[in-house]
């Protein structure tokens, strides 16, 4: 684990130099300077790296997979910027979010010329291009189809774990089944398998979401980097808000009514932990991270060994 | 003329019911809904309808250069509508824009959806996908640059004409540039002529939007289907604005400061009729029409008949 360990470090350094290498302009600075603080601002890379992973399963162009790497990581940071404005949240990877550092426009347009640089940056892909960018964009309707049913479930009380999932699938769960199944396509994979591939990165994508929902409340803000408690004012729904919502109505509507700003996060914590909600979640997302190593059980032409390890990664990230 | 205009409102109605036939769903609402509300606004349609006009001169396939030219639109509407959101515009066609009759949050989404079917669009075209798709993105980029100078431009006193056509090439002259010369792609056309359809294209759009800055003074909001204040009142340069800035700065800080709501425009239109302003910039349009007109002449292998007689629409719009 601990080579496993150096080997993701040694990937996140390469696609943040590689990112900061990407030929920005400097002008005009009302398009460019947002831009180049969004990607100077770092991030997990989890998309990217699991990109890489899977190519160095099929032992392909590295180069190749570097930018089909970085496209999804440009897309990602696109969404996250126009999401950041719709859900209000000032914070992200401990940095002021554009919209907050800046203004409303200034963010609209940096994610607009983020994106636009992701298909460009794609666009030098010589193998199975026209494959790959429709791919590409598809995935991006399914992240804006996600957010939003996520904005619709906002102002609706009668939320399933069920529809939960269903966004979660298109919001998450498509980009990180698109890192999966990008590198495969690439190499030319069988149909039969890109569909395996893609059924492995939803469900990876659940459970990471599910998993992240959990570190929101168990985590403080400066490990995790953004505003918590933007999420339970906006009504954002998680797994644990759906239960809490379904069994505990009126503990929960008082909870959130009464609570002084400083408390919430703890009286939130403390109320999912009494109802045995954590527990529950954790199980879950647990069910979601087994059901994506099922699916590498079946993959055998290729060396599924890191893709395990990547698994495992996920499931104990602590922030 | 009459059979032109015959054309034109025929290919006219062609765009808009191949734009009512894109299987856009129903769900999510909160992204399709307004989506469909945008497309189904209408507009001129001028820049698709350029696009069939070369692909004519051609004689290529009318089936992709239809969806050359719905990608272009749509492509058209998703910088409208973020535009619409960044210069606080409320109409547009006639109709409230999105983010006034929805909010700021539905209208980002929906200007993100819409471009990105304009990419699903065009990954339909059998025939130099991959240069096609990369120089779309290419403009993409450029409008967002053009944008990001206008805004640049809203605060600064010292403005002149040669930078305001530099915003305006990269605004409007890139995408009225892309509307010529992507049909000419498609069509194997070699790369000198692809660069004089491109210039041709820079130069209508330039004479395009300053005419377009004309109509908004001279013609009413009933007409322009616009809210003709907000542009004045937000700051945004015009060639006129510019003119009056250098010569007459005094008099004309004296109208905008102290002229009422309801009075504004028609003192704006009498200064500048005044001042001879009107007359100049009318000058300045027409030496663009001519340039595009000469770059027209220099192609002998296409029939640019109609080309001709769409540049003629173009500089007699009234509205």
């Amino acid at each position: 684990m601990t080579n496993f360990s150096e080997l993701i470090s040694f990937i996140r350094k390469e696609i943040n130099f590689s990112i900061k290498k990407l030929p920005i302009p400097d002008k005009p600075s009302y398009l460019y300077d947002p831009i180049k603080y969004a990607l100077a601002a770092g991030g997990k890379r989890l998309r990217p790296i699991l990109c890489h992973i899977v190519g160095r399963a099929y032992r392909t162009d590295p180069d190749s997979i570097m930018n089909i790497s970085m496209a999804i990581e440009l897309l990602h940071n696109f969404t996250l910027i126009h999401d950041d404005i719709m859900d209000k949240d000032t914070i992200r990877h401990g940095k002021k979010t554009i919209h907050h550092k800046w203004d409303t426009s200034t963010a609209i347009l940096a994610g607009d010329g983020i994106y636009t640089i992701a298909q460009l940056v794609l666009s030098s892909i010589d193998c199975n291009y026209k494959e790959l960018i429709k791919l590409f964009n598809e995935v991006t309707l399914d992240i804006c189809e996600g957010q939003a049913l996520d904005k619709e479930f906002e102002d609706l009380d009668n939320i399933t774990d069920k529809l939960y999932l269903e966004m979660v699938k298109k919001k998450t769960g498509s980009l990180i089944a698109a890192s999966a199944v990008m590198p495969s396509i690439y190499a030319n994979e069988k149909s039969e398998t890109v569909r395996l591939l893609r059924t492995f990165g939803e469900c990876l994508g659940k459970g990471f979401q599910i998993h992240d929902d959990l570190l929101e409340i168990i985590s403080d803000s400066v490990t995790m980097g953004k505003s918590l408690n933007s999420d339970l004012f906006e009504g954002k729904q998680t797994i644990m808000v759906i239960k809490a919502k379904q069994k505990f109505k009126k503990d929960w509507d008082n909870i959130i009514s009464n609570s002084k700003i400083t408390d919430l996060r703890k009286n939130v914590h403390n109320f999912f932990d009494d109802k045995n909600i954590i527990y529950e979640t954790k199980k879950i997302a647990e069910s979601y991270f087994m059901k994506s190593r099922d699916i590498l059980k079946k993959l055998h032409h290729i060396n599924t060994e890191e893709l395990f390890m990547f698994v495992d990664l996920v499931e104990n990230r602590s922030f």
